[in-house]
């Protein structure tokens, strides 16, 4: 697919043409900038070569229509659909969306959210289907990538009427930081679901991400761009009581703290200058602001890479992107110097010599570095390009039933632990068989006690397996008082320990969770519904009374399954199921 | 010496009496709360025993009143000083301070710092001194252990006129955070000065502290006590960004804003209750905002612990005090899970049987955690009362004169080292000697290379030691581009790596440093002028031209020194010297 992507600023624009079909190629890249009576800086990138000019475009309208000229000239014709990078998707978009009519008038009620941002890009949307009338519109959103955050991450602890009118955290830069965290799990060699990653974006604007098996799952900016890291001329965490300090102090609005946290602060605050390599400049002739300045802006990544390990529990990968993070060796020196102690240690040599030509993404920690340091540029034209290709490829034919199993909260033992909860010796003995061949109720039951309070009577399944695996429902971890995580059965790297209590004896042991919903799947099933193992798919169960959609569905194939999809007892509650259901298999794409 | 504490609340006064000579003993603990109609309730400990009722005494005044007569009940007199707690010390009170006719107005200024708590604080200590005109009345600070935190910890990233009204980081709940440091590091049996802590203060108001090696260096409450967790009624962090889309959305100005993030936001505006028992009853019964609120503050708390870890490269413990802290063992054990990347194991048996009585502080932590977690009863009154016995403690004779010397970047290279820099066999050669008797400068020297530049000709110093260490300005760390903790010589764990070149070869090493600036003392001289080693003093320099006082001297003393302190060049800079000046010593209390 031949992909057009736009980035439509305030006083700017940037568009890249990709050609999307296995490979991924970038064509032309070109940006229009400075806009004044009747005319722009133009740089334009073809095949490697850059140029640069004064061009006769006098604003975002006649830069737009400047495209198709420039693009003739290259001999590129054939485009199959525009990308638009758009700030706020606010809560609903989740994933890129086609801009008809209807979905414009959504995207724009979101305005408020970014005043500064989205207005321009809807501009450059509106000017492109003037210029293509013909062509699908996408819009690729700077949030959707945080919407998969958990709850506990987005929400605010305020009152419930401002939550309602929208007041939540929702994290920018989202097509940034998926591009390299899939940029660092290719050099890693495995899938970026079973990574644990921070990735930072130090540029103009500037934020860190913790990408968990995938999943944003926390982000350095909230509602708006202004939280977080220090930025060129953005504050990021200010306390919220220094607006009712200045509001006394020096008698100023909402609007004049607002807009000088937006536009005078960060480093332009602290040192006169937005730009990092000046402050670095300064500080090494003695400059003490410019000295502060960077010590703050180090310090404060160093403190939420701190805070994103702690929030996942680890980390495998740090990755640096954006202008600072790319280019300043000494910054990212200083940010992982004193990270050692959760695994980081930065090569000294690697780090000093960065070579990120052709989409190179060194690794610079050291040998025996437990973490993997890696920077990359970012390729946030080439995710959108990639994005909007895949949410114009046509649906795969596909509305398939299967039944629907609601598993209550059970436990899976090893022989050792069999032994230890019923004594030396013993096995467990079938009660009933389950669907899944091979695999039965046992006769044995067991106590799993936690610091709040016991759950009795929990059945185990057979067969015994290699490690022990208690599955409860999230009403359960509450009762237990402690936390589990969402996890596929079989993933129980790092997940809680708890006690469970037999006739013989009891054990503390590793492999607490809330089992992820899951479908498992012939191979036949999965071959004739064109769906692949771990893919994710949508499974919509109507009938039951509160008739709802489960996302996020993983599919197992397994060679001997017996094609069922698996919830607990909150999501059987959530969706009126008592006994068991079906459901209607919608694929993703 | 005996002491009464008073901490004066809008609408309650506590107290306490203590002696403090060598053993710390409480005698008579109170409050008075919720008056109404010319009556309170007045909760009363003597000897362990509780009493509770009604008390004719209507407000702050008749409550301060009655004290006399409680302590005259127990046979009680001879009280020799009062401790008041105040909020805010602003950025004056680093240290606590006799509350005379002067420093109350300077206390008085700090009042729009905190509106809501310094106004009642100084309530109770006009009424003391009316009640006690003839006693001391000491101030001790609730920011005042924050005050040692770094500039780049304390500083918002905000326009400088702001800066100079005084929006910084302060941070609060100081008192309980340096008792249950020095609790802690009196159960691990190492003098708080060699531990990285970090203290979680979970009661209705929370905060957390890092406390490095004995200094807090970051606090999670700011200018104000809303920034930081999520508390009872304050909403802790929250995007700046927030305001100006409240005030456009919702019509709100600063002040409702303000007032609602102090009163109807945390765990009142997400569950209806300020208080966590109500929202773990809840959560059991499946109450899913309840679930969420615990969730929130786990997440929010564990987030900040390891950022602290970040800030200090690791930590040897985690201590947990204040209402939750102390009495949640859910909620502890939601905190520590997932940490143990960085060293912290919970022992789930050990975390559900804590008993704190007579100031216990048991040790939670498994077998073979790296990190101690410790959990105790906060101490504010007995921390307050300790502290009005050192504030009142007699000056000792000091005003005393020794030389200064100015240390310029240098190096001590450990045997092994010297071989690889200038070739196997290789010693160094001294070509002068230094007034530390057997210390030499060598002939031989070296280039330091960081990753912005390198400092060429560096001088050895010897004899050669067991671990070669790199001294060096703070300035110089900007020339190189790397962070240097400030450290006392020989104090090299965690310190960052950095590449030696010599004629023969280079290596890499830790062990750079800022020396933190110190006396090198003679025993002799140390008996003399009654100071300790690893003592703080300080030292005042005159007649330079730009005289000053150095703050937190530390002393070393050593059976064959040559008494003399030592600055670096940055220091010498500051103070206008430059071969060599003299100083006088200023003991601390």
């Amino acid at each position: 697919m031949r992909i057009l992507v736009f980035n439509a600023g305030s006083s700017s624009l940037k568009f890249g043409l990709y050609d999307i079909a296995g490979t991924e190629t970038l064509r032309v890249k070109g940006g229009f900038d400075r806009f004044h009576d009747g005319s722009c800086d133009l740089k334009l990138t073809v095949d490697g070569a850059h140029h640069r000019l004064r061009a006769p475009h006098g604003d975002l309208a006649a830069a737009i229509a400047a495209v198709p000229g420039i693009l003739a000239a290259q001999g590129i014709d054939g485009i199959n659909a525009i990308g638009h990078r758009i700030a706020h998707g606010g809560a609903l978009f989740d994933k890129p969306a086609v801009l008809d009519t209807s979905t414009l008038a959504r995207v724009e009620q979101l305005t408020p959210l970014a005043p500064l941002h989205n207005p321009a890009n809807l501009a450059g949307v509106a000017l492109a289907r003037q210029v293509w009338p013909d062509l699908p519109q996408v819009g690729v959103f700077d949030t959707s990538f945080h919407l998969s955050a958990p709850e506990f991450s987005t929400t605010y602890a305020v009152p419930q009427a401002w939550r309602d009118a929208g007041l939540r955290r929702f994290g920018f830069h989202g097509t940034s930081h998926k591009y390299v965290g899939l940029r660092a799990a290719e050099v890693i060699g495995q899938p970026l679901d079973r990574l644990q990653i921070v990735s930072c974006h130090l540029g103009n604007g500037a934020s860190v991400c913790a990408i968990n098996r995938g999943r944003s799952m926390d982000s350095s900016m909230g509602l708006t761009p202004l939280e977080g890291l220090v930025m060129g001329t953005r504050s990021g965490d200010v306390d919220p009581g220094a607006f009712g300090f200045l509001s006394r102090r020096l008698g100023l609005t909402i609007e004049e703290i607002e807009s000088a946290l937006y536009t005078d602060s960060g480093l332009k605050a602290l040192t006169g200058s937005p730009d990092m390599r000046d402050a670095e400049d300064r500080a090494a002739q003695g400059d003490t602001a410019a000295q502060l300045a960077i010590e703050i802006y180090a310090y404060r990544a160093r403190k939420y890479i701190g805070a994103y390990a702690a929030a996942m529990g680890g980390i495998d990968a740090l990755v640096f992107t954006g202008g600072i993070g790319e280019n300043s060796a000494s910054m990212r020196r200083r940010i992982c110097d004193g990270l050692e102690f959760m695994g980081v240690t930065l090569d000294i040599d690697r780090n000093q010599r960065v070579d990120l030509a052709d989409r190179a993404a060194p690794e610079l920690q050291s040998w025996g570095s437990r973490v993997r340091v890696i920077v990359t540029e970012t390729q946030e034209q080439l995710q959108i390009a990639r994005e909007t290709a895949t949410a114009l490829a046509v649906m795969r034919p596909a509305r398939l039933v299967l039944p629907v199993a609601v598993s209550a909260r059970h436990v899976h033992l090893c022989q050792e632990h069999v032994e230890a909860l019923f004594g030396p010796g013993a096995t467990l003995t079938p009660e009933f068989p389950l669907r899944q061949p091979g695999n039965f109720a046992a006769h044995q039951k067991v106590t799993i006690e936690g610091p709040k309070g016991a759950l009795h009577q929990v059945r185990i399944l057979g067969p015994t397996r290699s490690r022990t695996q208690i599955e409860v429902s999230r009403t359960d971890t509450f009762a237990l008082g402690v936390e589990a995580p969402v996890r596929l059965s079989g993933d129980l790297d790092a997940t809680p320990k708890i006690r469970l209590k037999g006739p013989a004896g009891s054990i503390e042991t590793d492999g607490l969770i809330i089992a992820a919903r899951h479908i498992h799947m012939h191979p036949d099933d999965a071959e004739r519904w064109g769906v692949a193992d771990r893919e994710e798919v949508e499974v919509r169960v109507t009938g039951t009374g509160r008739g709802m959609t489960f996302s996020g569905v993983i599919v197992r194939v397994q060679p001997t399954a017996f094609t069922e999809m698996h919830i607990d007892t909150d999501e059987a509650n959530a969706a009126g199921i008592s006994g068991g259901a079906e459901g209607a298999l919608i694929t993703a794409d």
